[in-house]
């Protein structure tokens, strides 16, 4: 039987003729061609660059209008956002938290910071995010209902929330999602961190459980140098939110008095400033990704051994981070390695979760299908400006 | 017996003959005549506001020279820096930490986030501090000595850890803490939150113990908008305390392996560009807040009902916050009443965290003095700009 070989001189051709030049070329860099610099003066020139000043309003107002939701509360990031997300939908120490096991650390991680542990499920191909249908009979064969919540029978641990995530700015079926979610009565907590601008059945990501989270971390598609929000539709909750975010201080004139933990989570007002100045730039950021997407899937089309990852159908993802489906798992290094000596960056999937140490002992389904994509999956440079 | 009445006019008129004008006057407001600009623009025009750029190297260089320590790291902000600073010195869940009553909720949440428990003592009015003396025999009255650490008799929880938090920017007696730190086997974390530049027996504040925190609020002497850095002289502290404070990623060319629970406490490289930029003045605003020092004691020196609070022996304080100390506590409300109406901002101190609900059930030695301190004091304009 024949091995498969891809021709990794053409295909580093198919990928330069659209990243362009020979020099090196990153993964993903942001742009700041709009008014970041006015934006971040009026903060210096009046001196409010920390917890006083208005942008930080502003950066919430017309977030929560891009993501189609009633309010967002900004974040130092967006493990800032998802922790406190979590800490709203009601998870508490010992509880169980549904994860996609293909995920960025921060996913796992903002469940550990609420004491609870992190329970793996599968994804799909065609989204590369968490499979609802899937997800809906693993709880059937685990899921064990009592007075007060849904309980693991194999771990006796609660089952407190779902997190789906939006791989790579990638819409999980999220349709489904809601209703496998509904009929077992676990809210939804939506990993967001990478999927600013993608709309799902014409609507945008974010909104669609209790509460969502967005990254504005220096490599997403809309920086604020680090930054994050909380997305709701629920007045009560994005109350809550800004007040857990900010100290849990009780408003008074003079009075220090705080009600609950609460944490030092407060966006900069710096950092929103340089938001503004980017979320204008979105729509143009998103057309020229998209751009990319066509072009990517043209220049790879003849290539053998690989194909390129197009957005799942009734959606318009962001593409954050183009990416490619090499046949053989075994070749994947020998790619990396070829591209990222000729200058053009690319690197694997994440270390699914479920295959770290520190998590080995968590709970999990099946894998199958995220062991497959992590094997195969890699991703190529990704940036609005090529 | 008659009631001594402070002159509310009076005082008044000695706080606006150091303060000035009669426009409001805020408690603190940051300076940004520097190269703020220059070096924010470089980051905006290079692309690197984020993880990527050499600002952050260079504040962390800047600040271990200032602190006198061998490493610093920084991090979203001081909250942060206390939370890694408590982990990296030990603390575990169910643990106790010996913190002050009096300061800023930011000391107890921080040992909250490591699943341990406040355990509350007294401050000394030199100071305002944490009283080194009393704690001694408070630990001889209530430490266990056991095999693998010191143990609290009353409530049979390891004591983890000592946090002396140098209040408005005067030292706690550290020579003294150190001590009976040592006696007892407790590593010290320093909350040098509101200390930086601060001198005690002519040494910076920040690395007296295992490790310190420092904050860069936007109401600190020094702003990064928010931001803080983990201060030691530890070479594998710094290493471990980078390590967590970045999602605790193991090195490697382009694969995902994070080896401990880990944090998104990096500080972005555009806040830290305005750190660089603050700290070149701190010997300025330093100068100038203690010259506010020497006006206020004199301005103050006449009006009876209150005295003035100067620094501790021994000590050159950077004198962040200014404050006065109150004959009577039941004149307090009245003074922030009539000040705060005026345009004078002044504030109390803390609520105790001995006597914040959430705290309520927190051990605690006696905290006779804290109690007083916290009714009797009450913070006035501090900005370096008067
Ligand atoms: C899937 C996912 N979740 C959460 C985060 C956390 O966001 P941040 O880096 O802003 O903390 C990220 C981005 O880094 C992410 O990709
Ligand atoms: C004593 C003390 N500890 C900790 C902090 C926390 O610092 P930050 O506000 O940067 O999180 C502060 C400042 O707010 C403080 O005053």
């Amino acid at each position: 039987m024949e091995v498969l070989q891809l021709d990794l001189d053409r295909t580093y051709q198919a990928l330069r003729d659209v990243a362009g030049g020979d020099k090196f070329v990153p993964l993903h860099e942001p742009q700041f061609g709009g008014r970041e610099w006015s934006y971040v003066k009026e903060c210096l020139d009046t001196g409010w660059v920390s917890s006083v000043g208005s942008y930080v309003d502003l950066f919430e107002q017309m977030l929560a209008e891009i993501c189609g939701v009633r309010h967002a509360v900004a974040t130092t990031n967006g493990t800032a956002a998802l922790h406190i997300g979590l800490l709203i939908a009601g998870v508490r120490p010992n509880d169980e938290v549904v994860i996609p096991t293909l995920t960025f650390i921060a996913t796992a991680n903002a469940v550990n910071y609420c004491g609870a542990v992190p329970h793996f499920v599968d994804s799909e191909w065609s989204t590369l995010g968490l499979d609802a249908a899937k997800l809906d009979n693993w709880l059937s064969e685990i899921g064990d209902r009592r007075e007060n919540g849904l309980y693991n029978r194999q771990t006796g641990r609660r089952l407190a929330a779902v997190v789906p995530m939006h791989t790579f700015g990638h819409p999980v079926k999220m349709q489904d999602l809601v209703a496998v979610c509904s009929k077992w009565g676990l809210p939804i907590v939506e990993d967001a961190a990478e999927s600013l601008g993608s709309l799902y059945l014409d609507n945008p990501l974010g909104g669609w459980g209790l509460v969502g989270a967005v990254s504005f971390n220096g490599n997403k598609i809309v920086t604020t140098g680090g930054g994050g929000a909380i997305l709701t539709n629920d007045a009560q909750i994005a109350k809550r939110a800004k007040h857990i975010t900010t100290t849990a201080k009780v408003p008074h004139a003079w009075a220090f008095v705080h009600d609950e933990i609460g944490y030092n989570y407060r966006l900069p007002n710096i950092n929103a400033a340089l938001g503004c100045a980017q979320l204008e730039q979105l729509p143009g950021f998103l057309a020229r990704k998209r751009q990319l997407a066509v072009r990517y899937a043209e220049s790879l089309q003849s290539i053998d051994g690989l194909r390129y990852f197009c957005e799942p159908k009734n959606c318009a993802s962001n593409y954050w981070l183009h990416a490619v489906i090499l046949d053989e798992p075994r070749e994947r290094d020998e790619f990396l390695q070829y591209m990222n000596a000729r200058g053009l960056m690319t690197r694997p999937c994440w270390t699914l979760m479920s295959e770290l140490e520190l998590f080995s002992n968590c709970p999990s389904s099946d894998l199958t299908v995220a062991r497959n994509i992590s094997a195969r999956l890699v991703n190529i440079p990704s940036s609005a400006t090529l």
